[in-house]
């Protein structure tokens, strides 16, 4: 859906680029080249060929829109990219012209540039889970031994520290971080197997050779309808997601007027209401707890693909390049909305105080210091 | 997920204009126009102030990619677009400029906004599952009484005919037809509220009145928080959706090889492949397909919405605009794609005579012919 | 999953009993019964012998473990059920014996017999659907003018009364309500179609008769494929769901310590905590919310199968059963557990001034009272 | 839902008994038991009394319904419980009996109880994920060189042998099974936090020795509110369903009439038909295909559930335990079902020969049996 004004709001700048037609292209084009060379490299083709399509690759410059209308039409991207990048190639060097794409199909062009926007995105979401971790530890330190009410079902419980609940937090969002990376390792691998998957007319070692070329891990087999990895990737997105929800969903009730425990910081022109002047609204919790509505059905939808057909599915695969893009945009606005939150937070520890006195539930804060250093070591253990 | 070469081959051009961010910018001008002359009508501001409102509405250019921006930090839209209207009328007449966006919220815009353009996309989809189930209900009267063999649990099981099996797909696709044009009808009112819900400062004259001039329904109550219309509306659209992989997911099966009883019309260009000359894609039913896997999740993510807090939630309601575009687009993209395939199928009704015969489960066809008659009466008795 | 101490407290004794074992194997004989009894309306066979089918199915008692066991290895219940009815009717009246189940198919019996269990769960759901909505109307009509501070975003917002907010529950709960009775007078069709769905060596009369007689609604096709009346069913089961969590959403936050503004009514041993005495959970409010939690993921289930594959597919259906029944003890679980919480809300009006106050917003409830008596109108009028 | 008729089909009787009522009421009892034991070993509650306790645990036997009944009222299963077990030991021991349960919460139990049945369910899993990817490197190795025609988007490709697609499964399967076995051992942690998560009134070694005692993992912190690891068991578990359901999705189109080219070993009584004597149902890939419906929207219920309130939240957490029962009932089921049609598989490698020269796409098995080769090195090492 492609709407600037309603999916900016979720997500950053830099990820819109990560995952926006631009980059696809360059993605895509970045297949072309790695693959003429790889072939090359083989002696399937004549290393001038190599040259001259990765050249032309490197200066393409296409209209997005004449691409989507021509891709919609044929069913895939690769058809109108390919006629384009041989048009180019036609007068200038014609075997090289036929030379394009040679031995590769449509998913493997599609699937590999969806896995170098993964990668960026990846590399995007990992830097703001750690920006977010880090700031997270630092809070737990700040207030390991702030008192506050505890709250179960909505309700007043038993005292215990603020750092503890940001303790909480960490061990969430780090957990989902250190998921995170693990499914990118597995899932970011390149996409090579020509129209059956089999690799006809090429050689393994083409595999390889472009793997290493485009930053991307070497399958032990085609994974055209396989995509146990893309599954595992889009879960982990989308529990990062429901991590940074859990805090949002926390700071926005302690924001409430009643109890006014925690506020996120004052940022000029944020947070405001075409209303009311006097407002000031928790829109960093807003992004993280929209992020999490959206973030299981996307999964779902990913995983209802998985039983897809024979060598190459029909609709399955197609299906899932808008749900992992869109997973990965809230992961990162979620993140990117929830870090500075809690790097300004603030905290009121009189009014915490205050509400901890009024439910009369003593004030020993029990075992909480001793938990938020468990917590922090085994954080920095792991880290 | 604003990429043009992911979206365009799951939908229509139409329906991504209706949905694009041109025209919720001039929904939500539309919207702060009806608003001004309805209240001048009330007599709560002047009728020069409405008129100097709506003009500014009427001419006004903004920048998307700007507007989007400075509605990604404030956290809605409104702000940043009444801070324009506002600054476009300070000069030519400072009083109606004060008077823009009088009484309404940021969420009154955004959801009237987007039922204008839900009404437009429903326009779209209604007109397309009509000619979806003309073409149904001629393909059932065609074939009425071609046999085939019927088929259970993917194995062979009785005779059948094929008008039969279209019958099914003209029930289903109506059925859903049917239960979309309801939810619409319920589903799209104009919201006005004001900051609370409550019209403070408005009257409940100007809701009717801006209803009237908007073309959408009254509300019996502004529905900031109750949004079983929208979910109802989004269900809709996914069944809409999965009625349609129906027969996609039939016709892929009759395209088979092996079976080869049915073909998506040969259209130049459509269902080439990158690797094989002689290879002839399903495309139509690959769109369809795709849709069906996407669809479920985003209704599950609209309806995991519904708890919203209070009188106008934080993070509920913001996750669905997407989610409905995302279903607008994908029961467009289905429809449309499959309705030229049921146009122009090619049916081989000696294939299908010679797998029934290999099946050797007689030729007793039943009451097939009498149950399609059944059908297409009930059919035209509905419509 | 067969578990009382996990399906038991999300929802009612009598919705488990109807959609329990006991009740399907009722609903399963009484299909058998009345297919016979139908067939031999027609002369299809004869008079004694449906009468001996009917009686053995009136007196039939089996073990359900047995069954259960016999049903997995099969694929499906009817062969082991018929087999059983057969060998009690074989000395009787052997005859009789190979006249069980004539004509019909497995799904036959299994849809049918889910149906008469769905009629029974949606008697329940209704009725219990009318109590909150009579519950929700008399609350809006007490509260019409008790000021509170209307909160949005989480955040005070402006003034508004509580009967506003009760008046916003009842719209939404009344309007799931009507749209669960449209879905289920379309959806509670019987199943008659026979191996491919053609009703081969029936009669179309048989449909008409058998379904007058099991009180279901005749269908213009057998739905073998079609299941988009299944899947609007459930969907609206989800959104009457999701009204219900909406409610419990709210109380839940007005309940908290520092709000103390509403209570669920006391009740001995209901809400208590294994930790601590002097704690009082919103148990009825847990129950609604978990049961919102789980329900648009068993939707988006039951979306997914729709595009099942030609007379009767693989997987797809039988995927449903065990969702809708989820979803049907959801919903009555969640409407059971909020509706005496209305009827017995403890409303602390004081706390709601003092709330209102300490938010310096104001006083003046707008146009509240006249919104609750629209609403109340429009209430009045659908019923 | 608890059906017997409705679950047994989707799962096994071992899965059964390990998430049912029985299994549990002793899971819950064995908290109890280490509970109290641990506690006196830290000096806490007299070993006399803990022993007390722990007799009373191994020897009760509780009537479950009632047990249920009164869960449902109390709103936790903990509470008659406890209430019971302290009746049981009221007179034999009156200070054992006010010091069961000391210092633990409701969820405490319910956590720790849930995560010993994942425990049990885990290895009965992963049993059948073992047992199954044997199947499948056998089935790869004895097909290595069998040519077959490879079919993408449905439509007949280029040659492959069916040891490459058997290849493909093996790599599927075996990437969910490790993924599944990390998240095991990352998930199955001991929950004890008492009333606020804090250990109030317990030493950090409760948690230690309890966690030894049961078998599980100490977690850093309770992790009442913190459910990333149970989100990624949940993913875990739909991902090895859905591979599985790849392989029942290819083997139901092999097994087509038409096509031929693999079947479901014969069983006696298994895949009848209700009407047509002559049919033979793939009822193995039936559970696969409806277990992989049913798993992904149970995964989206969890994940939707994470972002819980407070130090414990109201409604999220309680919707968990039925979905994650319902997937590792789905995960054996799919599991069990599958690994004897492996296992068992008749291929026709003549049918196989004849369908691939029908297609006329050459015989060139090119890379297939280097990448099988390839892929069962992968296996073995990873092994």
């Amino acid at each position: 859906m492609a709407s600037l004004l309603r999916d900016r709001p979720a997500t950053t700048p830099a990820m819109l680029a990560a995952l926006g037609d631009e980059t696809l292209l360059r993605a895509a084009l970045a297949f072309e080249a790695a693959l003429a060379r790889a072939e090359a490299a083989e002696g399937l083709i004549p290393a001038t060929a190599a040259e001259a399509i990765a050249e032309v690759c490197a200066g393409a410059v296409f209209d997005i829109a004449e691409l989507a209308e021509e891709a919609a039409h044929a069913g895939t991207l690769a058809i109108p990219l390919v006629a384009r990048l041989r048009g180019l190639l036609a007068e200038r060097d014609p075997a090289a012209s036929q030379l394009v794409h040679k031995g590769a199909t449509s998913q493997d062009l599609a699937d590999t540039a969806l896995m170098l926007q993964a990668r960026a995105g990846s590399d995007l979401v990992l830097a703001q889970a750690r920006n977010l971790t880090h700031a997270l530890a630092d809070l737990a330190e700040t207030h390991a031994e702030t008192p506050m009410l505890g709250r179960t079902l909505l309700q007043g419980a038993l005292p215990i520290t603020f750092g503890l609940k940001a303790a909480g937090w960490l061990v969430g969002v780090d957990g989902a971080r250190r998921r995170f990376e693990r499914e990118a390792a597995h899932a970011l691998q390149l996409q090579l197997g020509g129209a059956a998957g089999t690799l006809a007319g090429l050689e393994l070692a083409v595999t390889d050779r472009m793997a290493a070329q485009l930053g991307l891990k070497a399958p032990p087999l085609p994974w055209h309808a396989n995509r146990e990895g893309m599954a595992g990737l889009a879960a982990a997105l989308a529990i990062q997601v429901g991590e940074v929800g859990k805090i949002a969903r926390d700071l926005s009730l302690l924001a409430q007027n009643e109890v006014a425990e925690a506020f996120e910081p004052r940022v000029a022109g944020r947070g405001g209401s075409s209303a009311m002047a006097h407002k000031r609204n928790p829109t960093g919790c807003q992004v993280a707890l929209s992020a999490a509505t959206r973030a299981p059905g996307l999964v779902a939808g990913i995983l209802a693909g998985l039983p897809q057909e024979h060598e190459r599915g029909l609709g399955g695969w197609q299906a899932e390049a808008p749900a992992l893009a869109s997973l990965f945009e809230l992961a990162d606005g979620a993140l990117t909305a929830i870090t500075p939150v809690i790097q300004g937070l603030e905290v009121d520890t009189e009014a915490m105080a205050r509400n901890l006195a009024a439910a009369r539930v003593g004030h020993d804060v029990g075992q909480s210091v001793t938990l938020v250093r468990r917590a922090l070591d085994h954080y920095r253990k792991e880290a």
